[in-house]
């Protein structure tokens, strides 16, 4: 998770979506830290919920209330929740992507972290870290601290819904190194220290998590959540986790 | 441009075309030394005759005789010329690239450098630098070099068609900036430090020249060249040179 607000030159990402917005064609770049470098069309962020990936979908009959898009980026999925009439908060560390957001129609968009534009005092009846943004989770350490303080801010019958894929289903030779790597390193296999790159801006370089189910489950453990189910598909998932109202 | 024969690691470019040739969809990143990154589609180097460049087809009705193609890609250009019942020698230190364009059909396709794979008696009666493979130049020295070589090759009538742009046309601020540091280093001003990443695949480094016409037409003088004409669009251009018989 990125824990700061993007300076211009490290807002590769919401320079890409101001492209995007602009109808431009536009090509996100994602380097590793081992030198792999992978692409994504600006497209994917704009895409209409017709669509959309099929568990995401089918996500949406779970998301009710008022919601947090943790990570809106172009507000594919909060201005989506909008539409339904729902109530949205939309946060972003990257402020071109909140301006993109705002641009295009969704009314409470904020620049910055949980911590930073979330008071203590709000609550919400969904928590949306859904298109990978269960990655934000970071790793172990840093990803349960994450879940517990979104337990804080959850209504008492409330859910989070965290998009992700497995990344051991199907793993390239590639990937398997990585991973490993990662273990002899103490961290879980699946986190990957990642940039985006757009023309001259990058971010900075940020943890990015990918779990499977079985390791999710285990994460969540005593954060104040509960896996009510997983919408998969293959490697892809989207987990339904409920607040743990406890003993 | 690349002096040696590429490496499986450092093969990004030739990794790229072999999606393109399965049909996958490939983006292409190219990584400049002051930490910008741009992309293309790998379509571009299998785009038939009809989808080229204008001036690109326009060039054709110049290229005549035994042709060589110099950094021939996935053979886009020589194909082309081979199907109109020209014989063609294409090069390319890129083994995947040159694997690539001899699936596709290219007769003779070569992996090495011109010094490596070109016997100093063999003649041909029209060179290719197309695609923008005049950054092949990559700066004065070595161009004046490079082109100093292709004379010594060339037919009496013979001619060399490079594809280029002016790189001061339109140049953004930070197309200025990077153009300014080349100056105050003593280079050409349209010298591009690049390299190609496609997933765990990186050239390289590499300096990729782009001239204005004047530049161009500087570059030539005494290395047995003459510019015959610059068929242009906008800052983008094919030059036709010809061989200069001398006093």
């Amino acid at each position: 998770m990125l824990r700061a607000v993007l300076s211009t030159e490290q807002d590769a990402f919401g320079r890409l979506l101001v492209e995007g917005l602009a109808g431009r064609r536009a090509i996100e770049v994602v380097e590793r830290d081992d030198g792999a470098v992978f692409t994504g069309d600006v497209a994917y962020y704009f895409a209409p919920f017709r669509s959309w990936w099929r568990q995401e979908r089918r996500a949406m009959r779970f998301a009710r209330g008022r919601v947090l898009d943790v990570g809106c980026g172009a507000g594919r999925v909060g201005l989506h929740l909008q539409s339904r009439g729902q109530e949205v908060v939309a946060i972003d560390v990257s402020p071109l992507a909140v301006e993109v957001a705002r641009r295009r129609g969704l009314l409470d968009a904020r620049v910055g972290t949980l911590a930073g534009v979330v008071r203590p005092a709000e609550r919400f009846d969904t928590i949306l870290l859904l298109g990978n943004n269960l990655g934000l989770l970071g790793g172990e350490e840093q990803g349960r601290r994450l879940l517990r303080r979104l337990a804080r801010i959850i209504s008492d019958r409330g859910r989070l819904l965290a998009g992700s894929y497995d990344p051991y289903d199907g793993a390239s030779e590639m990937a398997r190194r990585y991973q490993e790597r990662n273990r002899a390193r103490g961290r879980m296999g699946g986190v990957e220290r990642l940039r985006v790159r757009y023309r001259q801006y990058a971010t900075p370089w940020y943890d990015v998590l990918f779990a499977s189910r079985e390791e999710l489950a285990r994460l969540v453990e005593s954060t104040g959540w509960l896996v009510n189910r997983f919408l998969d598909d293959g490697p892809g998932y989207v987990a339904v986790l409920d607040r743990d109202a406890g003993p």
